[in-house]
């Protein structure tokens, strides 16, 4: 499998786990580290697995039932650090009905013994549209 | 100079070309490489550095008189690749008055021939609130 390769499937086990709500899956992605990095949407940094892995624990025991897309994705990779850009499309369903939000996220991977490990997590609200509404230039 | 302080030093560049308003400066920082990628706070992210350029003239351009400050900087290196989180403090004097806003920034940058070039610059809203009120477990 090529380099690139191994980062989509990385990128694409966390958004997995994500949809999972299994924080076993999440343990299994992200480095166990202090300097990892996870930014929410709208929030300010949280830092170090273990703080990081709270807020997993917070959002997968919440009611709401969570779906989460990535699309758009480009992957960059220099040596044993990659960075992925993507577009998050989120589906939530509350106690008032479905509701959709679309984010930007940026994900720092980082490759230790063979395997790729995620080191930050930086997703951003961003007005949602559909894909068909994308500009072809930007994305 | 020490790695790290190589990478604070295109960090704290970076944010004096925004208070200066020298997109030459911003020349300086970025590498002028399609692989790069900037998010404005709320907005999807745009890729390439002729259009990054073209973004960061409109910010420029504008009437609004912005002045930023970055603290709270956590910098990790991987060989030639490193990344800095930090909070952006902005004030921005509008028509209608003083403005004050937050965000929470990633900043990737590449060493290439002993120079350090920005990637990446992701910035998100997040609430504002003074530094005497942020919690020190998370800052």
């Amino acid at each position: 499998m090529s380099d690139e390769e191994q980062v989509r499937q990385i990128n694409e086990r966390f958004y997995m786990a994500m949809n999972t709500a299994e924080i076993d899956e999440m343990d299994e992605v992200w480095a166990d580290d202090d300097s990892t990095i996870c930014v929410h949407p709208g929030r300010e940094a949280i830092f170090g697995y273990e703080r990081i892995r709270e807020s997993w624990m917070v959002i997968f025991s919440s009611s709401n039932s969570l779906s989460i897309a990535a699309s758009n994705e480009r992957i960059n990779i220099a040596g044993d650090v990659a960075w992925v850009s993507c577009i998050e499309t989120i589906s939530l369903m509350m106690e008032g009905g479905l509701a959709a939000a679309a984010a930007q996220s940026t994900n720092i991977f980082r490759r230790t013994d063979g395997r790729w490990h995620m080191l930050v997590h930086h997703a951003s609200p961003v007005p949602f549209t559909t894909q068909d509404e994308w500009p072809d230039g930007t994305n």
